[in-house]
């Protein structure tokens, strides 16, 4: 049986594939990228060695990272997708009808030309006329921005390599710089089983610069550790309230879903004074 | 580097562990038993090629097994551990005061006595007067008792091999005989992500002995699919209630956790009607 096993060195357990087709393998500027077939979760991309989306399982970041912040905010407008080049985060964003613009800031093109191809129900949404596809640096773009953007969704790879300058207090500082009074800011942060001290700096980088942090988890199956985590920075809303009612065909999430995600307050205080206990 | 890779043949993905040393490794006349150590979870108890318990996380796992249902009965008494072996959920279960009676019932007494030996913070409950060892089969005991247990937890290994009787009609048909009226059972049912399956198969067999049953999970870094789930036939009682407010400490389960552990209802409902979407 031929396997892949994921090449993550932060992870202290790693994840073993079978393999029954590799489909592409070639390395771009910025990463190797690979899709294979596995039997269970069929088609998987993999970037620089780690699982990044399967077909059978995707839906369940995709939503979580989506909706929670489009559904704590009233009427989301304009939304910034960071990464994410497979798409499956932008075909969320537009299941919301108040969405009239989505800004789709992928720094790799050719990680959008593989998921066209080898992922059409994932890229589904990218010839959206809403849509509009910047290969650059998403940092860059915040940048450009003054105050017109209603959710900025980051969907980066881990918080190592390249992607590293999109959990820094700079970059979080020009999201807010670019964010409408009502904003909010949604990025993963990694899992609170393997990762629970990036989990906090991600939490406190974000204290730094947004007046409403906080921290939900969604279990994952296919990265890491599993017990996932999504960190939210706000201007001022909370986000464990939603407030945008319009309904959404999902499969994971639901509004029930959306106010048990959330780390229950004790939990939250502990974590974030370093008293987990593990 | 050496590595131990799990060996569950129903996992779509296979866990691969760093081995620091091995500890102990023996047949017993049920199954191979080994112990290693790993850097990051510290000691691994491994049964027939499957990792049972790790020193790092073996609490979300047993607090999640024992506190619900004893928080969901008024008062338990009189407890049954059937399996776990190790400890651990006889260490949670002697936490609850009103609990004055445990019978734990292992059939593999070698796997005792090598928690003792390599787990003492887990086997800590084992020599605490309240507690009566029993080396024998789960099911022969329960069906020698008569409506006098006021919870049942049954803490085996995968629904395979010989753990699968505890899994049958018949064997929840002598719990539900050996209960008092508000008693309850609860015993792990697999992952969602990986056995969507086994789980509805365990609901759907307790739904036709109980008249009530639930489910719930949690996030579980180390059980293959680690979405992990427990299901609870009760014979009246709704175990998403809290009743029994004694104070224990814990590290994970809190009332809140116990709340939002629950499935919820519609998300219940696809599951058991194969409506979930993948």
């Amino acid at each position: 049986m031929i396997k892949f096993i994921e090449k993550d060195p932060y992870a202290p357990i790693q994840y073993a594939y079978e393999v029954s087709r590799i489909l592409y393998r070639k390395k771009s500027p910025f990463q190797e990228i690979m899709v294979f077939e596995n039997p269970f979760f069929g088609r998987i991309m993999v970037l620089d060695g780690v699982v990044q989306i399967t077909q059978r399982d995707e839906f369940f970041y995709h939503e979580m990272l989506a909706h929670v912040v489009l559904a704590a905010h009233p009427a989301p407008k304009s939304v910034v997708v960071i990464g994410g080049g497979d798409g499956g985060t932008v075909r969320e964003v537009l299941k919301h009808r108040s969405v009239e613009k989505v800004y789709f800031i992928e720094i790799d093109k050719e990680v959008i030309e593989v998921s066209r191809k080898y992922f059409p129900t994932v890229a589904v949404g990218m010839n959206d006329k809403r849509v509009e596809i910047k290969c650059m640096d998403g940092a860059e773009f915040v940048k450009s921005r003054k105050a017109d953007i209603d959710v900025v969704i980051v969907d980066s790879t881990d918080i190592v390599g390249f992607a590293k300058t999109l959990f820094t207090k700079k970059f979080f500082r020009s999201i807010r710089e670019c964010l409408t009074e009502n904003g909010m800011v949604v990025t993963l942060s990694e899992s609170l089983h393997f990762h629970k001290e990036l989990v906090v700096e991600v939490q406190k980088t974000l204290q730094s610069v947004f007046p409403v942090v906080d921290l939900y988890t969604a279990p994952i199956a296919t990265y890491a550790g599993n017990w996932w985590t999504f960190s939210i920075g706000s201007r001022g809303l909370d986000p464990r309230v939603i407030r945008n009612t319009g309904r959404i065909k999902t499969k994971y999430y639901s509004p029930d879903i959306h106010k048990n995600s959330f780390l229950p307050g004790d939990m939250y205080d502990r974590l974030l004074s370093g008293k987990m206990g593990w």
